[in-house]
């Protein structure tokens, strides 16, 4: 048996697997790598998998638990970078009482401008096994990753989730939405379409006081506000995507929440792109890279 | 003698004026429209420039005060619109003890985009004159208007300097900013290069992670990160700009805060752009306003 830990900032997400690759069980809690104080990395695990640890042969830990800020620094594998590579570059620590921690490192590129992931590699590999194409991981910081024959090329950070999020709380466009609304597509859409026009000038900056002008001349409810600006800002992040790839792929594949999931394939269509959603993409990640000869 | 005010969102100033135009005497208060509560417009005029109400003829009032959240509404002079066209849409209202109160107009534009300016408008009049050209008014929300013969013909709100705000204050870039930096003109340059690198895809959203990553790869400065952000934005701003207007005037006309117009200079050079700033534009456009042969 070995186990496997996604510790990323916001959680602890535990996988148990027989030496087969079998899924044996999870444990998910919210004590992410933000969550502990005074670097008691070794009591969380302790407590929320302790029963575990004392059976299996190793566990592998990845995500934010191998930066700067988590319990031990693994080197980036820079990119292009295959699963192979990840395995070449992990930190192994021996404590007494558990069994070897072994550490992942992330990946990392430096060009045209630096960035790095630190988890989503893993889940990358998973969904795309030796597969080549363009893959999306939505959430606040949505990362775009082109992969071929299995391998990272390059991949860059979108914070049009965290930016939309801002403006929705806090900004002069989100004062206008209501306490309650109920989640509309067609809001959505509209704000997409609005994003991808190309008889309007500029780009999302230009764009953005609409969500705000439209309703004052009462051409937008205000109950559609917060869908018009997410669907404004993951529309012109499909075309900045477009715009950095060139000629993306027309399929995509995405690894995330379901409902988000669900929103960046309708702007993709709209975009003229298809998009497949992975499941448990870490799982098989974690199940490839035990059963790759790396480990053996 | 007549009295004018500038009455925004966040600040009241008045400006004393002699029948010829001669300014004769300014007072500023930081009691904006969203300040005020409970409507109580009348008492904090008479409380700030109550002396001079008594000796004057009229009092002109544009901003905010004369949106559907202050004072008195005023109707939107639609662009297309000169200053003849404003003053033939003003609200005049009596009030006991007081000299006629000329609420003015605002100014729209409904395609391709819904927009409205509030006071800006004036200031826009008062340093164009008779004369053609595109003007910048920097802020929170920079508006972008294109003058033909001293009509305002398009104009566009550009939130970048709320975004870039958001960003400083409160999201994962923002963190790693240092409490106290000194401005750093090269860094702010750095950023404006980086937003116009057409070598790199897409636009802001794809480059705004570089200020976290380029400091995580030791590549920029903690203390640089503040004039990045703002050089990244302000550069991105200026790029749709650009492609809004096509082919935009070399020169430009920066109306606003001293220090801000220069980073928009420094940034417009850097696009191959020249500016010069014009002061006291409201004032200029008070005087014409009063003197057009609309008010006799």
């Amino acid at each position: 048996m070995f186990l496997a830990i996604e510790w990323t900032s916001a959680a602890f997400h535990a996988f148990l697997f027989a030496a087969d690759g079998t899924l044996l069980g999870q444990r998910q809690e919210a004590r992410g790598v933000n969550h502990i104080t005074d670097g008691a990395f070794e009591t969380a695990l302790r407590e929320i998998v302790g029963d575990w640890a004392a059976e299996v042969g190793r566990i592998y830990l990845s995500g934010m638990i191998t930066s700067r800020n988590g319990w031990v620094e693994t080197p980036y594998a820079q990119a292009p970078a295959s699963l192979t590579d990840i395995a070449a570059r992990t930190v192994v620590r021996h404590i007494d009482g558990l069994p070897p921690l072994v550490f992942l490192p992330g990946v990392s590129v430096r060009d045209p401008l630096p960035d790095m992931i630190r988890g989503e590699e893993l889940k990358v590999f998973g969904a795309m096994g030796q597969s080549s194409g363009l893959v999306a991981l939505p959430g606040a910081h949505t990362k775009w990753v082109a992969v071929k024959d299995g391998r990272i090329e390059q991949f860059a950070t979108y914070m049009s989730g965290e930016i939309t999020a801002l403006l929705k709380s806090n900004s002069l466009v989100g004062k206008l939405i209501p306490a309650q609304s109920a989640d509309n597509p067609e809001a959505f859409l509209r704000g997409v379409r609005l994003a991808r026009d190309r008889r309007i000038g500029g780009h999302i900056l230009r764009r953005i006081f609409s969500a705000r002008s439209l309703v004052l001349f009462e051409d937008l409810p205000p109950a559609d506000i917060s869908d018009y600006l997410s669907g404004l800002m993951i529309g012109a992040e499909i075309n900045e995507v477009i715009g950095e790839y060139n000629s993306p792929d027309k399929q995509v594949r995405l690894i995330g929440a379901p409902a988000l999931c669900q929103r960046y394939s309708l702007a993709l269509l709209e975009a003229g792109m298809t998009s497949t959603v992975a499941d448990n993409a870490g799982i098989a990640a974690f199940q490839a890279l035990r059963l790759s000869h790396a480990f053996y």
